[in-house]
């Protein structure tokens, strides 16, 4: 993998958490590919597969009205020819009225390369548990 | 992809089923790859990276001694060059001494093609939450 290919996955990657922060659909349409098999999965939710599926799911998260930041970290990609394989952290802030969640998450995000650019065909998120230490726990209390 | 290709890859998915469902770690060594990079999530925990912290994983889980059986169904294979990606549901049965819970999950599994072996290098699966309809709710009531 050169490092020019490494750095247009990396970008296609940070494009989509952009896409996210943006809460924007239009946004999620530009660096998504539309063709099968695309598929999706949401921390907790069940497999979607299918563009028009994904697409109305991001819809429905947008739709939500949560403002977020998503930050990923440990950024770690493959490339076999058209087909990448990026891992990440993801860092998540929720913000309500007057104040913020955080939480964080692990994705798996697979891109094809397509007409020279590489879309997003699969996006598999878990939520990791928070472990609260000792110390954390006394402060709860 | 041809059809060989696929059946290939379909085999290398069930395989690391009958060595999960096998509790014994020499199978899961047969099915991974053992290069870099390689990546584990499994339901709730943090993202493992590299063989040797992936294979304590499995030897950790085998540890606990819990047997279970895991049927993979509506299986998705995708292949590029030497790399294979699989989602999956995972339907899984836990024994216990007198009875039985069962769980689904989904699974992204990605394969590499080494000396003409498709072999294991992430399997990212994440719980489904179980959905209780109003007729089950009352069953249990």
């Amino acid at each position: 993998m050169d490092d020019e290919t490494k750095r247009a996955v990396e970008e296609a990657n940070a494009a989509f958490y952009r896409a996210l922060e943006s809460s924007r659909i239009e946004r999620m349409d530009e660096v998504w590919s539309h063709e099968e098999p695309v598929r999706c999965v949401h921390p907790g939710w069940e497999l979607i597969t299918g563009w028009p599926r994904v697409r109305e799911s991001w819809v429905r998260i947008f739709e939500g009205g949560q403002k977020m930041r998503v930050h990923p970290t440990e950024v770690c990609t493959q490339v076999s020819g058209e087909f990448a394989w990026v891992t990440c952290i993801e860092n998540i802030t929720l913000f309500n009225d007057e104040s913020f969640d955080t939480a964080q998450a692990v994705a798996t995000n697979l891109f094809l390369l397509r007409d020279g650019r590489w879309l997003m065909a699969h996006h598999h998120t878990s939520l990791i548990p928070m472990i609260v230490s000792e110390a954390d726990a006394e402060t709860i209390q």
